[in-house]
Order: structure tokens, then C-alpha cells, then sequence
């Protein structure tokens, strides 16, 4: 197969001390050869380091390092070349200029891991990692997307798939002597196997609550009557939050949700600059607003003020706000304030009014008491999620889709046993499930699928 | 001398395929070895890139290329690694975090170059040409920053100042045999050198403005009375500039200022979206305003109607708006309306009314006609900057200064030689003067100095 030379820039946009720019491709020695003034790159040994100057025939660009990795051990397995310049945009569009007029042309997005998954070398849940690590903005995700990237997802899969090719391979047999009326593969035995793939991808889909979780952070609403005490949590919360962050140079935060990280996860506050606003003035724009923005979120963080005399505004504003699956936390505020004594009182008439589960704390940021132990709750809500899910998480949307897609051929599978339907169909809707199980590492798609995964990487990856 | 080991993230900040983590120090090999999965690379050649994880205890963070460069042939001519990871912000700060646990700590900005220079790898002025070059924006502050990167400067500095040196000995010989009232040094030829020094360094000061140009780029105003056609003219020379920035993909552009690029070099059109309205309101403001910008300008473009049919008007603004050294263009617009036969008549009034140097550039944006006469006439002014220019040229404020600083010291030589003062004196003049050339590439200078420089360096370089 014939590979066109492609090149982009690999780091970041914007000015560093380093900028890289990638070369893959049949031609990248000659093509960089031919602007490179330092050694010869077609003779130097891979994964070796060349310092020298890239020319636009006798004009110096720059004064470069240039890395040189020879196929087939190169991410994309075809030779490859790096070049090290000083990170300027400016300069890095000189570079690219000049291997364009050389022969390279430039890569599309994604198209370097598009490469690698074409030559085999990664599969396409793994190339999805891949970019999943790169978008990784906390710990739990770039630990999911590491054990990814490792073939965690692939390798169950894939052994669901080699189990049920096995069967199919005996079906298939039976269709070979179907004359004679044979049953290779033992129909209780595909049964069970069938019930067991069922419950790993059922297994698998459950997963997506937790992988999204992880992924992408869960959300919460912080809400209450006003007064309750929500900015000053907030506060509070993210005051930490925010000196994590500035900790260390060189990370950049641009979301403009408000994001918590505890232990790992990362928890968005859904639009809170608005709600401190809204929910203040709940009762002039009514409770349809608040109830939407509960709508996003998986936990609510219901603020009560202790001393308040008649808690029957919270009773309604909860009842119209919880909805099945959502997880409430109800966090009684300015504690300080008032004799602990009530507290058990409170609890019971919650209970009574809301006919609702939920968890209670006692906070006062004033004496900065019970924030960790609402952290700790927050925390393990998604612990408890990951404990109903499988060693491999699924993260991603396209694995979640062709998971449900396999279960449901399996189960069309299941059927068409139960109702002892002829060898050629259940060999037909076999072939299904496996396909459909095939899909998530790529070794069933097409280039439609191709060119949507991959068009959503950036540019030089 | 014992050098810690310091790490920074050296690429641009943000979301990449790649980020790069450079280390550099005596431990760095031992440092990374501690958290490298991989090839032992106290063993490995220099200039040889292996393949691994980067781990905390045994978490493993990325999968990563790393670099091994042995000293002195590195930048910093230090043991120097460079970790290439999945260019996430969060794993950037995951692995300097766990660098800075097993013994390195976070370089300072320019912390890299700083080092460069104190090993006499690179010496002052082409520490400063890194950060030049990182920053720069067009081909010209490139290729001026790439110049002296190589030594330009200071290597015309060096000449000048081995001279001076030469004739300092001699001078101090004298001391030595004081009481014989000998003279080693012929006064005469050191007046001679002083001389052709001084002009060398009036021609370095004077090549600032041109240095200034190229760096910054060329400040240029374009006004006129409302409706003289100033939006058309902006779109018309900005509408191409816009297709030629967004051309390759990887460029980016933070300035707020509209700029426009010829043959390389930058105008930055004044606060141009305040002008278009300003000025379009002139009466309403007064002169004052647009006074205000021009004074910022290097370059006036004045635009009139050649359908007015009283200039007088034009002329009062524009003799209100003129100060020594502006260069000024009068672009006559609308021209595909009038015949070409008023024009010599339009030009000579122009003359006669405001008693000023200028270009006279017929302009019709309908017909497409002349605007590349106009981007000529920008691009001569600069290149006519440059013909009054050695080949060197200063781009540097400190440069500047410290030429000026030198150039003080020459005539307070030079005057001593004229008043024949005593020789003691005249070694103490040439001193100072030799002290101040020696600054600009960094034999005399100090630790307040340097911090400086280098704190306006972005960390990693």
C-alpha cells in the first residue's frame, strides 16, 4: 500500500518554548532531506536525534532538532520524522509551508491515528482512547482511557466474539452436511453461552453511567430558598478547588462550568453563576427554571437554613424537584447557629414530608464543619456507581451504541434458538452479533464510521 | 559547580496530540529513571529516544517517547530528558508532579536559557533572540531574531570592543612606566578608533527604529473626513490578509489589532474599528481624538474624495494632524468616478495648502485599482528604514539602551583625549566605556540584570 507523505503540527497552538511538527509517510526521510541542512536523515539509525537548520532552499527557517523513527515501529508504522523548532506559530507555518512545497501534504485531523489503526497497529477503540487521553482533564478519566488504551475494552470483547465464533464455526458445519440433520453445536451450551454474553454486555452498558462519570464529571445542582446559605458553600467548595487548580504552572482550565475535583472525579456544578442568581429570586420566576437545571444534574444539594421556623416551602420546592434516579443530598446550613438537639427532629420530618431517600448533613461553613463530609458524599456516589460496574468501563458514546446494538442481535440469537427456527437464520443473526460485537475495535466499520471518529481528533494526532 | 535538576512544561500551553516535558540537570537521567518504565537511561546513547511509561510508584500515568541528551551537547549543556506524552494539560501536571516528588523542581521562567548562558553555551543577546524568535509573528522579526541567534550582534560588538581593549592596555602600560611619561598608545589613532566607533554605534542606535519596525511592525493611521472611503479601503486590504492567515491550519492570532502583513513585514493598523467611527464623527470630537492617534502612527494614510470640490477642509486636518517624521500618504479614492485630468491640479493644491512631504496614490477599491500601489509605498517606507541600516539590526530596548550607554561613555573618552586629562582618568573612561559593549553580550552584567531578562522568558525555555 502506498502511503502520501503527511505532516502537521503536533503540540498545542500558540507560542511555546517547543513547537513539533510530525512527518509520516513513504517519502518523510527524503521529503525532510530535502529541507533539512544536518545529517542525512536516510542514514541515520531510528529513534535517533539530529541537531541542524530547516531552509526554504538557501533561507534559514530555523535551527531545529529532528527525531527519526524508521517503519515499521513508529505509531503510525510508517517512517516517520519530528521536528523540534522553537515554538513560535509563526514558524511552525514556515516549516509546514516549505514540507508542503517539498512533497508532504497536510494531514487531516486525526489522520496519524487514522494511519496507525489502517496498519493494524492500534484497534479503533484504542485509537478513540487515544484522543480520550488527550481531552483527559482529570484523574478518572485519564485512568480510564489509559486502560483503554492498554485493550482493556478490546480484549473483553473480544473474547465474547472468539467464544461465539466458535459456535458459529459449528453452525456454519451444519449447514455443510445439512442433508444429513446434525447438530454440531449443542444448542443448551449456545444458550448458555448466549445468557453469559448477555450479562457482560449488559454488564458493560451499565458501565456508561459510571464511564460518563468519569468522563465527563457528574453534574450537581446547588439549590435552596434564598438565604439558605448557597453562595457561601459554594465558596467554600471552590476556594480549595480554585488554588488546586493555579497549583502548578502549565495547566489551563477552559470550561466555564464551575468544576470540583474530589479524590479523582470531577463534579460539574451545573450553570451556578445562574442559579445563585435564580434560585435567590425562585419565587419571582417561579420553579419551572429550577426544576430544568435539576433536570441535568444526577445529584441535587438541597441547602435548608436549621433555624428556620416552617420548613413547608422546602417540602414543596423538593417534591416538584425530585425525579426517579436522582440522588439528593439535603445539607442543613448555619449549624452554629442553633442546639444540635433539633437536628434528629428535622431529619424525620424531611422523611415524612418528601417520602423520598436521601442523605443529611449538618454544615457551617463559618466553623468550615461537615464541607468534607459532604465531599465524602458527593465522592462516594460515584464509588458506589463503579461498584456495580464490570473492570472495564465504557466511555464512549460509540461503544455504548454498538454495545446495545450486540445485545439486542444476542438476544434476537436467543430467540431464534428458543423457537428452533432453521440453521441458515440462526447462522445469519450470529453473524449479526458477531459483526455488531466487531464494530467496537474496528474490525467490522466502514469509512463513513472511519472518518467520523477520526475527524473528531485534532489536527496532528 | 553543582546544577539541581529542574522539568517545565515546554510546549505551548492547552490541548495537543503532543506535550513536551523537558528536564535538565546533574540527577536528570537518575530522576526520570525513578519514574520511567523502560530502557535504563544512565546506559542509553545521547541523542537516543526509548519508548515507555511514565509511572508514579505503580500507577502508571502516559505512555510516552523520551529523549535522552548527554551533557554538554544539550541545550543547557546539562544531562538533559525530553518526555513526549498525550499532550493533555491534566497529564502535563500529573508527571511534573511526580518528577518533583522523586527530586526535580519547577524551573523558573527562562530558567533553560538562563542556564545556557551562565555554561557559556550562548551568550546574552542570543539568550534574547530565543525568546525573540518564539515570539515572533512575521517573517522579518523571525529572520532579524534568527540573526542574532547566530552572534550578529555581538559579534559587531566584539570587534568594536577588542579594539578598544587593545588600545585600554597600551593606555595602562603607561601607568605602569608612569614616571617616565612615555605614551604606548598613540593618541591620535585611539581619537581615530573612537571615532569610527562612535559612528558604528550611532548606526546600531539608529537601526533600532528600523529593528522596531520589524519587530513590532509599522504603526500606520489611515484617516480622512467621513465618507472619504476608509471602511472600504480597510475591508479591501484586510479581506485578503484574512484568506492568507486562515490558510494553514496550526496558525493562530491573539492581537486585538488589525494587522496587515507586506513582503513580510507588519503594519498594525491603529486601533482601526475606534477610527472607523471616530473619524467618521469628527466634527462631533474634535481634532483632538484623532490627533491622539496619529501620534501614535509612523504612518499617516490620508484619504480624501477626489470629488470634493473644496479641499480646504481636508487641508486644515491634515495640517493639524502632521509632526515631524510622520511619513504621510494622500490617497485620493473614488477615483473610477472622476476623470484622471483633475488630479496633477489636486495634487499641486495639496502641496501648495499643507507645505509637506507626501505620496499621492490614486485609489478606486471598485475598480481594484492601486491598492498594491498603496501596499508598495508601505512596504518601500520600511525598506528605506532599512537602507539607512547596518547589516545589523538592534531590536532590543536593553540593546538600545546599553548602545546608548556605550555611546556616552565614547564621547567622555573622546573628550578626555581632547582635554589630554590624566592617563589614570582616561584608563577609567575607557573602561566604562568597555564595561558598557560588554553588556549587550553579557560579560559585564549582574544577577538583577539577568533576572530580568529571564523572567520575561515563557517557562520551559
Amino acid at each position: 500500500m502506498k502511503n502520501d507523505t503527511i505532516c502537521a503540527l503536533a503540540t498545542a497552538n500558540g507560542m511555546g518554548a517547543i513547537g513539533i511538527i510530525r512527518i509520516s509517510g513513504d517519502e518523510a526521510f527524503s521529503i525532510v532531506n530535502r529541507v533539512f541542512k544536518g545529517d542525512d536523515l536516510e542514514k541515520v539509525s531510528s529513534h535517533t536525534i539530529h541537531y541542524g537548520f530547516i531552509k526554504d532552499v538557501d533561507e534559514v527557517i530555523d535551527e531545529v532538532m529532528v527525531s527519526v523513527f524508521h517503519a515499521p515501529k513508529t505509531f503510525t508504522t510508517e517512517d516517520s520524522v519530528e521536528i523540534s523548532f522553537h515554538g513560535s506559530p509563526h514558524i511552525a507555518k514556515r516549516i509546514l509551508e516549505v514540507l508542503i512545497k517539498n512533497g508532504a501534504r497536510m494531514a487531516k485531523a486525526g489522520e496519524f491515528s487514522l494511519r496507525a489503526f489502517m496498519h493494524g497497529r492500534i484497534d479503533l477503540s484504542q485509537a478513540e482512547s487515544i484522543a480520550d487521553l488527550i481531552a483527559s482533564e482529570n484523574e478518572a478519566s485519564r485512568k480510564v482511557a489509559l486502560n483503554q488504551l492498554k485493550g482493556g475494552i478490546s480484549q473483553e470483547i473480544s473474547l465474547l466474539r472468539s467464544d461465539l465464533l466458535n459456535f458459529t464455526s459449528l453452525i456454519e458445519l451444519e449447514l455443510d452436511f445439512s442433508e444429513e440433520d446434525v447438530e454440531f453445536a449443542d444448542r443448551t451450551a449456545l444458550l448458555h453461552l448466549l445468557n453469559k454474553i448477555e450479562l457482560k454486555l449488559k454488564s458493560l452498558i451499565d458501565s456508561f453511567q459510571y464511564g460518563n462519570a468519569l468522563k465527563n464529571g457528574t453534574a450537581v445542582a446547588i439549590m435552596g430558598k434564598p438565604n439558605a446559605g448557597k453562595s457561601t458553600l459554594l465558596n467554600a467548595l471552590l476556594k480549595e478547588e480554585r488554588a488546586i487548580v493555579s497549583n502548578i504552572a502549565g495547566t489551563t482550565r477552559d470550561t466555564i462550568e464551575e468544576v470540583l475535583h474530589i479524590k479523582g472525579h470531577a463534579f460539574r456544578l451545573i450553570d451556578t453563576a445562574g442559579l445563585r442568581d435564580t434560585v435567590d429570586e425562585i419565587e419571582a420566576i417561579g420553579v419551572q427554571k429550577a426544576r430544568e437545571k435539576v433536570a441535568q444534574a444526577e445529584v441535587l444539594v438541597y441547602l435548608a437554613d436549621i433555624g428556620t421556623q416552617d420548613f413547608s416551602e422546602d417540602f414543596n420546592m423538593l417534591k416538584s424537584l425530585l425525579r426517579e434516579g436522582l440522588k439528593l443530598i439535603i445539607c442543613l446550613t448555619k449549624t452554629d447557629k442553633e442546639q444540635h438537639l433539633v437536628f434528629d427532629s428535622i431529619e424525620e420530618s424531611f422523611r415524612k414530608a418528601i417520602q423520598y431517600s436521601f442523605d443529611l448533613i449538618k454544615i457551617s461553613v463559618l466553623e468550615n464543619s461537615n464541607i468534607q463530609v459532604l465531599k465524602d458524599e458527593l465522592s462516594s456516589y460515584v464509588e458506589q456507581l463503579k461498584s456495580e460496574t464490570s473492570n472495564v468501563v465504557i466511555t464512549n458514546q460509540r461503544h455504548f451504541e454498538a454495545l446495545q446494538k450486540s445485545l439486542e442481535a444476542v438476544v434476537r440469537v436467543k430467540e431464534a434458538v428458543d423457537a428452533a427456527i432453521t440453521t441458515e437464520l440462526l447462522a445469519y443473526e450470529l453473524r449479526n452479533a458477531i459483526e455488531a460485537l466487531g464494530e467496537i475495535s474496528g474490525e467490522f466499520t466502514n469509512d463513513e464510521i472511519l472518518g467520523n471518529i477520526f475527524s473528531k481528533f485534532c489536527i496532528g494526532k
